[in-house]
């Protein structure tokens, strides 16, 4: 598992658009708790609305690393990012990256961390080794987010219902298999790194043994639809043996993205083929309801199409942006 | 995809039983025309019955590779091994092995691999890097064998297939995904060892486009139906795109192996499964048969199994031990 070292100073570097700084943004909004604040290059344009703090005075406020929340061109580190991060290696402080490049590639970085003591961390290279999966039922609750395609708002949904979970009262846990999701929890496994003799056995090292009354709400990853990435999808549903799935779906993929030959089913179908392949590990799974990314409808063709939905499938429908998910946590914590 | 330099010396340590050579026993049994002869310490006891060829003796015949041919405890190479393979090196051949243990973290082969020029290759630790699936349909004929469960013939049951369908005159290469399927093809990906995000693509690279005629026949992994190894198994069924899938069963396994909490269901209901999640990527699947490892029952007994199984399926049942598979691939060609 990797375990990362919070509060975090969330670095911006020079972006210009706030659509390059997505990874900030999810970390500001998701674990506000623990950020202590931005820092950016004088010619940066976006702001996170959060205290500046040099990588120094950061440091010296206790925090445990600097965290990459820009995607930068090509996986290249500009030279006056460099600068920015070796400060704060110097200072004492990890690096947090979810770029393809590994940090390790750059030689000053390399320095700066044997002289501060800090790690490089890559989150989307993680290097570590996961057992077998052993297939032992293990105790605790949970639910696991699953998608009709990739990108559709399976982490959103799953950070929503832990939060939902929470202002029910209940124990619950997020937990992540993405970079960005790993960098908010400050832990989890980057799924799609793992070798795929271990998928399932990660899965199960991602959610150990609970109180029997604790949820584990696990971030989905591809979808078994996806010709691409089902294997993932699958090894994270086996061995999470999820208790529950929620099914997150935007109405506007009719096939899945970049695989124009591959139709989405029928949602019926879908929620189907995730219950028959995750009775392997869990017979008693169910599906819980769907969230569904809205954000191309309007307000009317949202409720008609949520109405029609709820009808159709007998289960709640929810848009976390739109209404939230307590109907959600609802459902998993009903008798 | 990893391409090994044939053909091979066959070394076999100082192994005294024939059950820790199974590996040179198959290089031996399924491409004898690629094996130079074999090559032992005078402690071993094993014989293949094939030429003695000390390894400076292979290498003037021409050989590219010695392979270890026998399981070594605890991944350890005991001196007296090195000896022998180091001198293979200094010949100028390559080192091949199936050990858990790299090949690298022994300093005397390194040094003896850069003074020959040979390689070290570890087929358990590919390294290579495979693209991210495309979903394309490709070209020719693919059958993938697919089980019950995991260690039942699916290499055994391919490498079958593919001697039937040359007797029966037709084009067929075996493609392999294991490590002595690899060492016997010369070439191969190990999929337990791919990254999850690229096993599916791993599969599509391992069969490209080819005649249309022609058969790729695929080495499985895994089942759909184990608790840990059923992502492998899937990105494998996913990238392969099989036109036909040939079921690997042992009557005697209920529960999968090592995991008695797994029962194996009812051999139709497998099938239906596999085609169901076959069918993602190729619509036109289809089941041609079922290969089983008969070894537990007496003749009278298999007979009487192989009627009633070839009843309720109406499909060919065969042991490739036990008269063969040609009816497997009589289907397989039928029009």
């Amino acid at each position: 598992m990797l375990v990362l070292r919070k509060p975090y100073l969330l670095y911006l570097g020079d972006a210009t658009l706030k659509s390059d700084c997505k990874t900030a943004f999810g970390l500001r909004d998701w674990c506000r708790g623990d950020v202590l604040g931005e820092w950016s290059h004088p010619a940066g344009a976006v702001t996170l609305e959060l205290p500046r703090l040099a990588p120094a005075q950061a440091a010296a406020q206790g925090a445990g690393s600097i965290v990459v929340g820009v995607a930068s061109t090509g996986g290249v580190l500009p030279e006056h990012w460099q600068d920015d991060l070796e400060a704060a290696l110097l200072a004492g402080m990890d690096v947090v990256s979810g770029m393809h490049t590994r940090l390790e590639s750059f030689p000053r970085l390399v320095r700066a961390a044997a002289t501060g003591g800090g790690r490089l961390v890559n989150v989307r290279h993680p290097g570590n080794s996961h057992g077998v999966a052993s297939g032992r039922k293990r105790t605790g609750m949970r639910v696991l987010t699953v998608g009709t395609d990739c990108a559709l708002g399976k982490k959103y949904t799953a950070l929503a219902i832990t939060r939902a979970l929470h202002e029910a009262g209940a124990a619950a846990t997020f937990r992540a298999t993405g970079q960005t999701g790993i960098m908010i929890a400050g832990s989890g496994i980057p799924m799609d790194a793992t070798i795929s003799d271990f998928i399932a056995g990660a899965g199960e090292e991602l959610s150990p043994d609970n109180a029997a009354d604790h949820w584990d709400v696990i971030e989905g990853q591809g979808s078994l639809y996806h010709p691409a990435y089902a294997a993932v999808t699958l090894g994270l549903l086996h061995g999470s043996q999820p208790d529950a799935i929620v099914l997150c779906h935007d109405p506007e993929r009719l096939t899945i993205e970049e695989y124009p030959d591959y139709p989405i089913p029928p949602l019926q179908e879908v929620i189907d083929y995730y219950l028959l392949v995750g009775r392997l590990t869990n017979r008693a799974i169910r599906c819980v309801g769907l969230s569904i990314n809205s954000s191309a409808l309007s307000d009317e063709a949202w409720k008609e199409y949520r109405t029609k939905l709820e009808r159709e499938l007998s289960l709640p429908v929810c848009d976390p942006l739109r209404g939230g998910v307590a109907p959600l946590a609802a459902k998993l914590l009903a008798p």
